[in-house]
């Protein structure tokens, strides 16, 4: 019988996360204040709990999971390390080709992994509500998940236009007790601002952005944080549970060594998840090909400068070393929500600077091919996010078929598409279109960088 | 640390499933044809493949699952057996409340588990092409799923008003390559006649069936059959995997005796999947409850009467045993879709004559209080239809609170409710009703039942 299933024991699930900060042969550039100099955790405190401060600037290659948060984990992980048998027939090809099966988590993304975390570390700091945005609302369901298995109240500012288009989105959040509401809101001077000035706004992330940090750095009680879903340290740190348990599986499925891993990128935590340890391997001087894709529509890896930049568009973020778009840039309506954002994690981007990982961009209408394809052969409708790496795994199967060689591909299944289908249904009707990014737009989106610290590479 | 989710090892995955028609005291009265003969196997040749209607006659108590369905079955089983830590915390209960975990298949239910060994085989049986009715979407996904990987096509007749109203399951359908219409269609004899006579019909669930049935027959290649989710014997049988695999989990979680075994019941599959296998423990002696959940406004088990009806509003079936509400019967619209259903399966039928299990009813708002009870402690969002089992078991934990009784709780968890929210909404909007269901309107339903064959409990 052919096994396509590599389970862990709950007793090998890893009890460390891994930080790639211990390990880079010349540090990242640090964020920076609005004086133009690094920051300091204390500028930090009125966001974040000082615990997760510590954890974003900490160098320990090491860190323990703790205890409550292994036993939340457990409630899905350690999750599968599939062989992709079905695809791999379809396919034709020679390559063995496997997955990590994110999408079994309850809120059937990778983001509890860090939403857990989060929602523990500012439980046992004191705090008792945590305040975050969403825009597709992947996020905003897995803090609403994590926030009620800990006992902390949950607020999430979710954009207007998703709040309206996904009302699924936000039932799954009210089912898990978090309370959601339409940014632009009347409950920040950020959002009444807005809504005085253009009332029929649709919203965007960075104001959501904007009204979460407002409302938690202004609670009197100072019982109430901010958390974000992506991009910062401690939150990829959280995510390399993936790599690190697909490691000891591939070793379970009895092969020796990866060529290829791969991974979608929006801010870039289920890529960092797992690749960064595979990246430690490859640091060390093994051979692998470590591939992060997005979509064409919004190329920070393929086509941006590396620069310092703002996480959001209303600049109330420190200015992180990163790949980006500008902060301005408004990404297409693409399907693929969780991809849209406009710069990457400055850990990743300093990948990228050291030659470490090989980014690729994917057309829309090719993703939801590979996704629908995977879907027929494997049996797992899969997000749109996770569709553009099974596009590049897809192609380096068949990069292998041509070559003859046997190729080892690992590529992370970030979710599932069941609350994200109606970009099928156009792909099905022959209305999903691609959208080509003209020079000039990027320029144009770049155009006021200028002011801020230069990068170097 | 404390083990709240108890896993099987693939290799310890039941091979074989439980066929209860083996171990009744009595057997239990047979299907009849319109002649008020009992049918032979040949008279259902048209309809389904002829190694599935000897699995529904046979009366070997173990019959092997194959190899193929087993490889498949392994993409998601063996599933979770879970303590309910959190749940027992919420509740204050001495019981220890475990629950099996089918929410983890690709297509969300246990639905998957007859879907995949029915495609096998009409595939090994020479069969191109299975059609079906879904009302809700849950059992045309599954067979959509099934369907796409043994290779064979799928054509899903759903009812027009869910078609209309979830066009997320149809679109899970087609992602999965099936071809998913409306019923009443125009494909059918039963369809057009409809249409004439009622063309702005919403559908039911029993025309779906017959139009379902009607394609399949009429191929004249005869290389399509029809597939039904629940109530037959063979279908019942396939998903004893789950309490096979539960009595297995129970062990290693340290369990000498289960007290108390629950599972929803719409046609019965997921409650008979969960039940027949320590039904067969309690028919050799032990004691145990074992109690199917049904909704108040639709009481097959607890307000109907046992008689000859068929299974279909067009009465295209044979006769079958059971306890019926009458085939005329028309559900309130109570949002779990998958309970629905005027009969309960003959062999269930037979369990509550035999007093071998206890059926009990809970109404819709009562089920939501608990479902969202169970969504904010134990983390996962249950479909409408398992929130029925989740009230009973915590109406049986809070008995054991009472009674001070230290009492092993086991349910089935047999879907989640990621597509079908709207529930919730109602719910926490205050605005979800109860249907009481008047026994004048019962009576009036079953009025024109005197003319099929009495059966004896």
């Amino acid at each position: 019988m052919e096994t396509t299933k590599f389970l862990l024991h709950e007793s090998d699930m890893p009890r460390q996360w891994y930080n790639i900060m211990a390990d880079f042969p010349r540090p990242p550039l640090p964020p920076l204040g609005p004086d133009g100099n690094p920051i300091t955790p204390d500028m930090l405190a009125p966001v974040f709990p000082m615990n997760l401060i510590e954890q974003e600037v900490c160098t320990d290659r090491w860190v323990d999971i703790p205890e409550e948060v292994l036993n939340i984990y457990k409630m899905w992980r350690p999750v599968p390390l599939v062989r992709a048998r079905g695809l791999e027939k379809v396919l034709g090809t020679p390559a063995r080709i496997y997955y990590k099966n994110e999408s079994v988590s309850p809120a059937g993304s990778h983001k509890p992994n860090t939403a857990v975390p989060q929602a523990y570390y500012n439980k046992i700091f004191g705090i008792k509500r945590i305040t975050t945005e969403t825009g597709a609302g992947q996020w905003g369901c897995a803090l609403a998940f994590a926030c009620t298995l800990m006992g902390l109240e949950c607020k999430v500012y979710m954009v207007r236009i998703s709040f309206d288009q996904k009302p699924f989105r936000r039932l799954m959040m009210e089912t898990w007790g978090a309370q959601c509401l339409p940014s632009p809101s009347t409950e920040t001077q950020a959002g009444r601002n807005m809504l005085q000035e253009f009332p029929d706004t649709p919203g965007s992330l960075g104001l959501a952005i904007s009204e979460a940090i407002e409302d938690a750095v202004t609670d009197p009680t100072g019982k109430t944080r901010y958390s974000l879903g992506s991009v910062l340290n401690h939150v990829l740190m959280h995510q390399t549970i993936i790599g690190l348990e697909a490691k000891k599986q591939l070793v379970l499925a009895g092969e020796k060594k990866v060529d290829t891993v791969i991974g979608c990128v929006g801010g870039g935590s289920n890529f960092a998840g797992i690749a960064f340890p595979f990246v430690l391997d490859k640091m060390n001087g093994a051979d692998i090909d470590i591939i992060p894709v997005e979509p064409t529509s919004c190329p920070t890896m393929t086509r941006a400068p590396f620069s310092y930049d703002h996480g959001d568009l209303a600049e109330m973020t420190p200015l992180l070393p990163m790949h980006s778009l500008g902060h301005k840039f408004m990404p297409p309506p693409i399907h693929a929500g969780g991809l849209r954002y406009h710069g990457v994690a400055p850990l990743i981007s300093h990948c990228i600077n050291l030659g470490l990982v090989s980014p690729r961009a994917y057309d829309q209408v090719d993703v939801y091919d590979a996704a629908t394809t995977f879907a027929r052969s494997e049996g797992i409708i899969p997000a749109p996010e996770s569709g553009h790496a099974i596009a590049a795994a897809i192609d380096e199967a068949r990069k292998a078929k041509e070559e003859g060689k046997e190729r080892v591909i690992l590529f992370n299944l970030s979710g599932h598409g069941l609350m994200d289908l109606r970009g099928y249904d156009l792909y099905f009707r022959g209305e999903l279109v691609n959208y080509p990014l003209p020079e000039a737009e990027i320029a144009k989106s770049l155009h006021n960088m200028d002011k801020y610290p230069k990068a170097q590479a």
